[in-house]
């Protein structure tokens, strides 16, 4: 989103008759426009939430970042980007700013680990009230705190997860998986994963107009070193999709061994875009299947679109992500 | 070593003349030349110490491979290849007995920590006796399991080290540079720190032969994936060389963001490698400075080089890998 001051601070890369007018204001419309017509159970928000350097007060800046999806009542969550703590709060302060906020599902960090970052958590979803799977997680989010920029002599460059991040998301996966695949009502395979962070990684450069749906206009701004989390995602085995923000104007998903590589959207007013090219956001939509006895079963499918701030919030680059029993899915 | 069954497991890619009466046992001849040349304070033995699938009796081999550090009476440490859990034992019983053996510093795992592999310890190598360094490790050598092969799904391929294995190094790492900088005799640097394992990390690919010294002679073997250790290497900021095996006829040292990426030579009879080339070890060499007492103080410098198992077993490649107070080191 990029947030700063509100009205007072102007888009960046629109067209000269949009200009006029334009503000963080028309973000703030972008996410109520989106939440209308999509009627979302979750808003994620992938990093960048605010752009420290132009806000007065990061956490006024958040507050009104975050605000359409508090009045709407949704459960939201949030991860950092690199310009997050750029303002008047630290990394830490502004997820201690964003977990005491109403409605998020946001976490700090877990609790008796030692571990780099802030914002490193997970969010089970269970299934549907009074179905069998009711009592079990059917999709895992996981989210974590890709970091700002290399602190390491020598290396220039963007953030990476660390080794510790690493090894709490795949103690937490195979938790899951352990739970998923026990009593009660034990499961063949592992509940789908999902992972949203900011930065993309190196692995996002695997791909090109021939095996992604989408576009990339601009370089993969990944961290300059490989810090071996898709490795580590490929060994959790769960994880379908990785959603991250960063690059505003790249935009699609590709899939490699098995995992999806998903820009989220470049989405923010105050943010670099492309003229003419409309800011957008996207979807991810699971369904269920029916159980035998009529009831709601399980995870059926993973489908994701992209709309764009157009008159129409035109739907664009729908896709299958992954279905129950497709081969090498 | 691809240490086998002794005299009768004959010799690979020898030149014709070479073929008769060649075998494990010129292995174990070139040790104790090697041994006789250099008086080595420490010998490491960087995987595929035996080669189990031509090997009668696991621990057996293992007994004849690293003999003859043993009756020099010698030091001596391993880590695991790929080929030592071929034979009779798996990769656990392959370490439990390795570190049951005479004059080993090799540990199978640090006691207290959920870790992925077996054979991953350090060794700390601490000042001259009644010197001021005598009671600080002023080299710090870590050893860890490289793994065999990918067990993921889709992935191909050899193994890597992982996440749980990257977070013990980091922690020992941030450990023994808080005790080399703190009281007594606060030093104003990390002390060096040695990494062995035995595949080679897929950076090792970043060089030709305007960038290292040595040659390059086959495909860099290293994991299909990058499991981040390189990074981690870097973050934790002490590192300044590490020496794998694995690929026997590549055989160089490259420099990368201040870390040395380097082979430690293909060693083995038993074992493909280029008829006419000959087998060799690499040396690593620490030279301390003396102290302003006049006794002996710190690290000066590390040099490596390597012998060549030739009539007069040559020196060859000699460089400085690192020399205290150089810019950039």
């Amino acid at each position: 989103m990029h947030y700063a001051d509100g009205k007072s601070t102007p888009c960046e890369d629109v067209l000269p008759d949009q200009v006029r007018g334009c503000s963080d204001l028309n973000t703030s419309a972008f996410i109520r426009r989106m939440i209308r017509a999509e009627r979302p159970d979750l808003v994620v928000f992938t990093g960048d939430n605010i752009f420290g350097f132009d806000s007065a007060d990061a956490a006024r800046s958040m507050d009104a970042a975050f605000a359409p999806a508090m009045e709407a009542g949704l459960p939201w969550a949030a991860v950092l980007g690199n310009h997050d703590q750029e303002g008047t709060l630290s990394r830490e302060g502004v997820m201690r700013h964003v977990v005491g906020m109403k409605g998020t599902l946001s976490r700090v960090n877990p609790e008796g680990v030692e571990i780099d970052g802030y914002g490193n958590y997970h969010v089970e979803v269970y299934g549907a009230v009074g179905s069998v799977m009711s009592n079990k997680s059917v999709v895992n989010l996981y989210f974590l705190d890709s970091g700002d920029y290399s602190t390491v002599a020598g290396v220039g460059g963007y953030g990476w997860i660390k080794a510790s991040q690493q090894v709490w998301f795949k103690q937490t996966s195979d938790r899951l998986q352990r739970e998923y695949m026990g009593q009660p009502e034990p499961q063949k395979d592992p509940a789908l994963g999902l992972v949203y962070f900011h930065i993309p990684l190196p692995e996002f450069a695997s791909f090109d107009s021939s095996n992604f749906t989408g576009v990339r206009q601009e370089g993969i701004s990944s961290a300059s070193i490989n810090s071996g989390f898709f490795t580590t995602m490929l060994e959790a085995g769960d994880v379908k999709a990785a959603f991250v923000g960063h690059d505003h104007i790249n935009d699609f998903c590709g899939k490699l061994t098995g995992i999806h590589l998903c820009y989220a959207g470049g989405f923010g007013y105050h943010a670099y875009g492309k003229a003419g090219w409309s800011r957008r956001a996207r979807v991810v939509y699971a369904s269920l299947e029916k159980a035998v006895d009529g009831g709601w079963g399980d995870v059926k499918s993973i489908k994701t679109w992209k709309r764009l701030d157009d008159e129409k919030l035109s739907t664009i680059d729908t896709q299958v992500l992954w279905s129950k029993g497709s081969p090498g899915e």
